[in-house]
């Protein structure tokens, strides 16, 4: 089938959406595709649980991690003309582009936060440890594996390499505007990928753009900011990773109790009593969770059973703007209030923040330090970009924060019992309501 | 928050990649949308195994579902310009577009063959029986349930309003080609819906075109036809689809002969053993069939476990083209050689055909008599589609069929085992062999 | 500037709605590009009349050039992969496509018709006479003219190349359906070029396609079909080349009779007697026959005056469909009752035919014998593409024509005078009529 | 073919590429593209010499307004759910849009700065003198033209309706930003039209947008500034420009010297001398113009032929960027160059500036105070956009100023004469140079 090269025999391509087709020559990359650790990915949505808000975003990371590899693969073709490219490099970087997200667990969001997990981690051990994928990578060379997982850990030598898929303005980030776009079906992720491609070049330690390019930039930077605010920190997208979070602590939290299952899930206990193996992370996927949520519906336990009927018939908490100094005045009033009507306000009471730094310039020393994007200037000079931009400097270093209280309106309104109490919670909160749709 | 005429306060929309934006304003809808039979839609693909050949068809039934009950609203705009609409019959066909795939399972191209099954059957008893969608319907008057339930079953009184959901040309039709072909990202789907609805008029029992729309209509049938072998039809998927087939058919026969599974398919029992009830059958959705299989591929059942790994990690069956005639005569051969290597061919040595009849005119009497599409000419005659359109004609009535004979490859290739019986079986079959993209 | 290999430092790119960019590598094109031949392609619109029925059809030949151009280079990138291609052979191929069409005069087929003038004898006169263009082929070699001529001129030896620019799939009619589709704004001419290329192999003496692409020739093929039918033949678009034609033979025939113009049309003046020189065609374009058309608004002559105020202001005939052998029987009775109203039945009463045959197999002997698409088997064998394909043999071979009677309704609609001879031409004509708008 | 209500029997519709179609059911609408008045716009681009940049920037102000009607008539469905939309309004709205450009010249841009001429003005003079367009409007009514006029003269007492049509965000830049974007090719120019008309409310004297769609107009205010300086302000376009300025400028000067023309323009005369009338005017188009040209090439002064066929053969200036402060120290000396070497300094070293200002936020008492654009916060407040949005502020009020210096580089690259002083001219000129295309 393949040829001393390393090549196919034939080009392979996938029909994409996004990108029109994806372009296969490298034996190595048709390989890591079929590895099972690899495949399960279809299996991982990319965009967690905002196709609760946007229904077309059913979109997987597998798509997404295709897409990466066909912008490092483009990437590669503009870059192999420059004189200091080295040849070498380029399938370090296509398993990289390919792999980068290898490790993410089903709704990793939520998941990482209540137990504490990393998908960094995940993916290095993936590609080193015992696993489908890393026997296809020791192809290459023993040191191979290593390579790829530092390319993807941001300590590779050479950083220009890391900077074509981690950085301000990477392979990762292009795919995923566009694609989450287009999915979503939202105007606002789209920019001239094209032309960005076409001015990049390769700096010693990094990928600056022709100055001529700079308003093409100037435009992803922006879909970027929109992205974050229009999709990414959708309100409803949050409240239903609200209640995931809740259905996962309250699971741990009775297993620490010692409280029996109908269901005894099987399939999360390595993740939810200590460190799992890797055998048992790669077996967790979204249909695992999902089947898992629907059993516990049926769960004696009042606020398992509800929160999960929440999470999947989308009955989801509405929320107000909040402003966290002055919510602390009424905070204590709030949760006796819950209390009292027999809610309780650690799980149907919660304060969701979401924050973007939409770019940022080089503040050396700071923690999570972000490398600036350069503009290559025509005499050869470098500049960063917020220098020229106007409207990059606007929002660059700006971190922008939005708090929201979320809460189960439904029993708010149900006037059956407790309705003063009730009537005085809304008067508390209710200012401004969620809407159910994406608009 | 609605008024006394149904309407909602403000409209509510969905941002739709297909249709930009889907349009709600009657309570009515609104509430059937929430309830948990319609969300459920969620958790089934649109296109089942599709998904493992065009890694952007992970779409699901709920966005289609919303899809057609846009176009429908978008016809009704029309048709309600005529003096002979009736506006009663407007939430009738609204809810009966929304709801029309409401009682289908997870791929349940499969799971109806292989347990004889009917989704239409289970559509009119979520419509008429003990849910959400019910109550929800009631409340229109004691009866309308029943009219969306027949609309449904195209045995309304008003055939003109079945002609819109179902018949040739369709809101059904029209949506999942447009949106199949979006997330599949192949270009053949694409038609002017605009157009065509602009051309619609209602005739007695059913719509019809205006003549100067035709060829608007014409490249609708050539997208069908098109998207029918493109896509729908894709060897991949069918190999895909063969395999869940075989597990099906393993799993019951397993625990027909008392075999205990590690796993006991609870949620799955209903199906397996009898006529589900509702209750139960609604539980079933994709992620539970996934959760099983991914369960399975530890079953000792050899046969179960590979089959569950093969779906599970997409190691899929190849196939070869294969004339049934003359597959006859290699047939007794085959079977008997694959005994001997070990591999049981009742599950890996499958044939599989696909048949389209792209357009059909009235052939009266026949079974599965489809009614034909009318052009209306300048001079008010009625014209049928085939009889002005030489491509039409072309391709009407003509039943394409295609063949495939699917098995594993993979096992033939092994030389570690019976080499001569593997050589002799590659010889029978290998001509051709299939790919794994979709290009 | 450029390099001693014929290439530009730096690519340069045009942006095109249609291939998103148009690279350019090689000084020779630049150069081309740059010729005032090649400039003058700006002023003459790749769709004559078309702009008066869709609005947006105002592009170019200049812009249609170019993407032939683009079309060729992707070509030949695939191709280069093969074996048998001769490198020597490429900037041929690309200078040929991009001068394909250089020697189109303004409203091509009117001025042709009516002069009895051929735009390929003007290409490969502009391309080996005394001009910008052939100055800059020459840099390439004495012979290199001839042999750009010659491929476009189809004589020349290597007819893969003389195929991949003239056969019924070149880049020629990939780019123009793809460009016509995309500024009149109709879905009709849409195709997956991308895949076409992909899959499209040099044979000896013709371009042929991998079986497995079958499905897209044949959407090229239909796009093809349908293009002709709802943009190329589109009754209103033909109404304005009735007008523009009449214009030039009145203008002729007054030259001859001695008339004076008022404003003597100059530029126009080698065309009207002559064979003109190739000095004076290159002055024609679209702004000198529209100069002089609104100058003869005021011309004495009212035919002359009148028809070209109806193309100016877009006061276009009407039309009629008409079968040629009824319309024989009443053509004596029209044409004399024209005449009783004081119309001349000459210039105001015109019959236009459009015939288009969409796919052609091979029928040796015939005049206008084309060369028939082949697939290229997996066996390796070749077939003709209607014996695979049902679509394409349902209109293969077919020559549809079509017949329209076209006059000024306005005239006959006004009865202050001649009622009763109007109403009889009314009577006579009017089964159905035109619309202004292009649905 | 007309109702009493003045609706047509049957909606006419336009096939447009942007809008998908526009519709017209109002008569007087219809009769109004059929003017000739209108028919006219046909034969003046959108954008001038953007056609020299961007070959697919061939669209005409025809097109353009056709596509303002369209957006105006969307307006006007959304605001008629409003209680306070006087419906009597709807036609002054949809005349007005439709005609607002009704009074431009070819090139406008140019001509109006060389002959100190106001579209405007025209506009106003169309719309009430004694044309096609006054007749069709006065059936209305004998004040209705004045009404259409004020509105597009924004002194109408209406101001919400004024606003509709020029204001920050109206339908006249709705239209020009996608439809500018879509023929050149570029992607700047995308915003959410859709989503804009959803939010848009009416206020007493504006059109305000709800709040939860803030990003939309953010993205369309965005669009507006990249567009400005990608496609616009385009230094190619603008060298173009400087040169039809310069040949409009010397033909004028020729005129005052009593140089005799070969080609007399009498088609220009009345502009040239003075004020034209109406009907002259009207006469202008870019078919007239580039006619002239074409004859000018062959003009015995040299620098109206040099220049002519600089314009037609598009052999444009090349540029440096400049500050005008710098600039001033070798002004002298450059020029003084240019004598020497025999080049006229006041026709070929010719500064042009653009300078945008992208959002403007109220500023009382200023000159050209523009209204800002409020959103409609959910407690019924207003507030200013570049409050709320960081994107916006950093833009808003910022005039950004460009400069560059324009000449002919082949003459300098010519050693054949005065090698030593072009040298020097080189030498204060060339720090960066254009290039021909638009990336």
């Amino acid at each position: 089938m393949t040829r001393p090269d390393g090549k196919l025999n034939e080009e392979k391509v996938f029909k994409d959406p996004v990108h029109r087709y994806i372009h296969v020559r490298d034996e190595l990359i048709w390989d890591l595709i079929g590895t099972r650790e690899f495949q399960r990915l279809r299996r991982i949505r990319q965009l967690g649980t905002t196709f609760m808000t946007f229904h077309g975003a059913e979109h997987t990371r597998f798509n997404h991690s295709l897409g990466v590899y066909e912008i490092m693969r483009r990437m590669i073709v503009n870059l192999e003309e420059e004189d200091t490219w080295d040849p070498d490099e380029r399938l370090v970087c296509l398993a990289a582009a390919l792999l980068h997200d290898v490790g993410h667990g089903p709704f990793s969001h939520s998941f990482e936060k209540v137990f504490h997990m990393d998908h960094e981690k995940w993916t290095r051990e993936i590609i080193t440890g015992d696993t489908e994928v890393n026997a296809v990578l020791q192809r290459m060379g023993a040191d191979f594996p290593e390579k790829v997982a530092d390319v993807i850990a941001k300590t590779y030598d050479n950083k220009l390499i890391v900077s074509l898929i981690s950085s301000q303005i990477d392979a990762d980030r292009m795919d995923y505007l566009l694609r989450d776009a287009f999915y979503t079906g939202v105007s606002y992720g789209q920019f001239d990928m094209e032309r960005i491609l076409r001015v990049m070049r390769a700096n010693e330690d990094q990928a600056v753009f022709k100055h001529s390019g700079m308003h093409a930039v100037e435009d992803y930077i922006m879909s970027r900011y929109q992205m974050y605010w229009q999709v990414y920190f959708h309100p409803v997208t949050r409240s239903a990773e609200v209640i995931l979070s809740k259905i996962l602590h309250r699971a741990r939290e009775l297993m620490a109790e010692g409280y029996t299952f109908k269901t005894e899930p099987d399939r999360l206990l390595s993740i939810f009593s200590e460190s799992p193996a890797l055998h048992d992370y790669l077996k967790l996927d979204e249909s695992v969770v999902m089947f898992y949520f629907q059993e516990w519906e049926e769960e004696e336990d009042p606020i398992l059973s509800d929160l999960c009927r929440r999470f999947m018939h989308r009955r989801l908490f509405k929320y107000v703007e909040c402003d966290p100094s002055e919510q602390m005045l009424i905070w204590p009033e709030l949760q006796q209030l819950f209390r009292t009507i027999g809610v309780d306000p650690d799980y149907y009471l919660v304060i969701d923040s979401s924050s973007d730094l939409p770019y940022d310039f080089y503040r050396p020393g700071e923690k999570d330090e972000r490398l600036p994007i350069h503009l290559l200037m025509p005499d050869g000079e470098l500049r960063e970009l917020s220098r020229e931009s106007d409207v990059v400097e606007a929002i660059s270093g700006k971190k922008r924060t939005d708090h929201k209280l979320y809460f189960p309106k439904d029993i708010l309104l149900d006037e059956s019992s407790f309705p003063e109490e009730k009537q005085r919670i809304r008067a508390l909160l209710m200012k401004q309501e969620g809407e159910y749709d994406a608009t």
